[in-house]
Formats: structure tokens, C-alpha cells, sequence
């Protein structure tokens, strides 16, 4: 079976793909000082985009892992949340409290999903 | 492929199966004061639900992560958890401390199981 | 389909795989008091061996999680990662601060890979 990789870097790949199932880690990265509300949402935009390159859409987000850096943040974070999900399509899901490598980051979200059929 | 989801809300999945695997996530939930060996049995007996309601059981767990709130109660942990597996069948496990987002709960743990052959 | 278990114990299996994907979790086993630069080294060298064990090799890495217990290790501890993989290779990464149940640990390091053709 192969294995797709989407933009690797010498330190990561954007996305990897292999029997249908493609890993992706998400934080915001077009304003790093924003809000809880402003990173989650550009986290939520930047894995649609990470889904649309595997032929996959946020209807097929079979796991997240969150890192949050401060529960203040929890109501808020969870608000963005279950609005991006479309009624019947939300993951398993962990929370834990994590500090991240940058600061000004407040919350960072690990994705397995499920690729489309070309990946599989 | 079809996604399989347990229990789907707003905010989660309790189990979501593809290409045969299963993730979910556990903490107590009938007595979230209990000590770290109650919220481990608890865990490990909501385990045993979640994995039977995708055709699997315990002796099928290939990953676990283990968030726990203070390594103090390491050792109560492990003794149940030693107890749980069947000789054979312990899964790769990670094991770190993080704050969870109720502070009654001292543990988290994060499943990846192989699920029944109806949902391969 | 097979569950794969590498040296299971009561308490973890060094591998599981199934459906032709490895979980195994490395941290410093040879010498704990080594510096960051030292216990990557020693989890690369673990890494090798393990993906070795399953037909597999350092170039079809899908994901790790690095748990780190303190950021000032983190430029050493990417100065050695970087180094690691082959150009093209990556996983998909993330990286947050956690203590690990060992004082001595610097680090932790969950990976999913894909395992050789005897495993799929």
C-alpha cells in the first residue's frame, strides 16, 4: 500500500494518508494572536482544506485530539465546535490541557479522518 | 468505506469504526469522585460496553493513551490496569500527565481497538 | 483480521498491528539521565528496531505525537529530528509539554506506521 504524504517538510508533512486513513495536526496559522473563538475557527478552515486535499470532507473526522493551554478557554472552544459539525458527524474526542511550543498559541487539534476513495 | 458512529451528539461520537477501527474515549461517569482505581475500573467497564457494541472486546485494544492528573496515583493505576488484559493482549500505551477539563476526573484514556468483522 | 502483538507484557505490547498499521511508543530505555540530544538518539535507534520488527522501516512513519517536559529542549530535540528522517518522509506531527511518569524522561514519543506486506 502506499503512502501519501501532502507537503513534506524536512520536520513534518502537511497531511499522511495510508489504507484510507489520513493524520493531520492543526493550529492556527494566519493570526496566532487571535481568541479561543478566532484560533479554532481558523483551525476548522485550515482542515477543510487539509480534508479537500485527500478527497475528504469535515463529515469524515473520525478522531480529534485536543490540546487546550487554559480550561478558561473550554466554553468558548466548545461553542466553535459544535457548530462546525454537521448533526450526526462528530468524532471521538479527547481534551486535555497541554502547553504548546509557541505561546501565543491557545489550542492545537490532532485529526484522523477518513480519506476519499482515491486514497484508499 | 462506510463510518460507523455510536451515539453521535452535537459535541461527539462515543465510538467511530472505519476500515475495522475503532477510536473512543473513556473517563468515569457514573461516580467521577471515586479514587484512580474506582475511575479506572469505571473506565475499563465502559470500555468493555463500547468495544461490544462494535462486534469486539477487550482482547482487541491496540493503542491506548493515558492522561493522568498526578503520578501519584501511577501505581493504583497500573494494578488495575495490569489486572484488566488478558495474558497477551496489552495494548501500546503512552502514559502522560495532563490537567483534564473536570477536575474531579483523575484519568482519560484514549482507545484505538480493532473493531468486529461486521465493521471491517 | 490479525491482531499483531511485539513482546506483549501484562502491562503494554512493545507493537500492536493491525490492518497493516503499527502503534508503538518509544521513550529512553538504554540511558535515562542522557541529555535531549541523547534520549531522541536512543528513541530513534528504538524507532528503527521496532519498524524493523514489523517489515517496516523509518521512511513509512504516518504520525507522532512528542510529549515533551519542557520546551527548552525543543530547538535540540527538532535539530535532531530534522536529521532523522529521510527528505520527503515526515509524519504528520504534533508536539505539547506534558511530565512524564519517569523524572528522568525529557521525552515520549507515540508513533503510527505502516508495517510491511506480511502485516497487511
Amino acid at each position: 500500500m502506499t503512502i501519501h504524504r501532502i507537503n513534506p517538510t524536512p520536520r513534518w508533512s502537511d497531511i499522511t494518508v495510508f489504507q484510507g486513513i489520513a493524520h493531520f495536526v492543526e493550529v492556527a496559522e494566519a493570526d496566532t494572536r487571535a481568541d479561543i473563538k478566532g484560533q479554532v475557527g481558523q483551525i476548522f478552515a485550515q482542515a477543510e482544506e487539509s480534508l479537500a486535499k485527500v478527497g475528504s470532507d469535515k463529515t469524515r473526522v473520525l478522531s480529534v485530539t485536543i490540546y487546550v493551554t487554559d480550561f478558561a478557554n473550554f466554553a468558548a472552544l466548545n461553542e466553535v465546535w459544535d457548530a462546525w459539525f454537521a448533526p450526526g458527524t462528530a468524532p471521538s474526542r479527547a481534551c486535555v490541557k497541554a502547553e504548546l511550543a509557541n505561546p501565543e498559541l491557545l489550542v492545537e487539534m490532532a485529526f484522523v479522518a477518513a480519506a476519499g476513495k482515491a486514497y484508499q
